[in-house]
């Protein structure tokens, strides 16, 4: 059995072209859901960042690389369910419909996916900008127990380019990973 | 210094989320280039076949992931440069520009791209099937030595699906890599 030294310093170092880039699948499954049990995760790859604490450009890590984050989530108001999605130079704001996340292997959805993107300035009349953030949060059994406050995104700049071209997706991807019970 | 097994009986394994999915230029850089050179590869992940001896559907390897191949390719004439395209069921088709590659850090450009489709029976009259072919080939100094008949492609299955879902992209991708000087 072959070895290969992938960690170098206590940074984990792939060959030109790997890289993390999971499935939605993956993400709900092998990474939110353990984290929010508090299992072990597959990889430490995924920092906790509170991503509205930062506008999207800001937050930590390469523009021009795919970033992931943990971070908690702050209610808009007291009681509320609402996320407080202001940032210091904008907004996120909801857009389209929300899609749901199944198993590559049967039906079984595991998760929803959100899109928002990102407005400088305040609301209403914030002007739209190409930061995209895709909000995780998984679906339990009805009667498991309840967090709040706790979601998963993900954000990247989307750039004009054809669809054809897996390029856009990963040039300036920022990921942030909160972790929401509906 | 931690080390992590990813090889277990010789076949590369790595945690949940981490994949092989290069960018162009690192595809054309570190694996086409290398490759033309005969120099190492960083790994040994693209295996030799040759791309139009099997529809795309049956080529190797498993059709839900990215698949990469390094072929040889068949001239059409004895004399000329234009590729044989043709497959058991149907033949390949270019469509649209071809595109530059460019490094990231500059504006070096390392390869070109070509794109093309899939359609079932013979020309002129085939019908168009969702299956994608990239072809790369690296552009290189005017004085350098020219090699013939080994070329770069790129072969995936392009759903409809929304543009800023990653996982289309991945879905049926199927990925054969040729050596190709212009």
């Amino acid at each position: 059995m072959e070895k290969i030294n992938f960690m170098k310093n206590g940074v984990l170092r792939l060959p030109p072209g790997f890289r993390f880039h999971p499935t939605d699948e993956e993400l709900v499954v092998q990474y939110l859901k353990r984290k929010i049990f508090a299992c072990p995760l597959p990889a430490s790859i995924i920092p906790e960042v509170d991503v509205c604490k930062s506008d999207p450009w800001d937050l930590p890590g390469d523009v021009a690389q795919e970033r992931y984050f943990f971070s908690t989530r702050e209610a808009k108001y007291p009681n509320g369910n609402r996320s407080n999605r202001a940032t210091g130079s904008g907004y996120w704001k909801a857009t389209g419909l929300d899609k749901q996340i199944a198993t590559s292997r049967g039906n079984q959805i595991v998760g929803m996916k959100k899109t928002l993107v990102f407005y400088r300035g305040k609301p209403p009349h914030g002007s739209r900008t190409d930061w995209i953030m895709h909000e995780y949060r998984l679906v339990t059994a009805a009667n498991a127990p309840q967090k709040k406050n706790f979601a998963q995104v993900k954000l990247y700049f989307h750039s004009h380019s054809n669809c054809w071209d897996s390029q856009f997706i990963r040039h300036c991807l920022a990921i942030n990973y909160q972790l929401f019970y509906s």
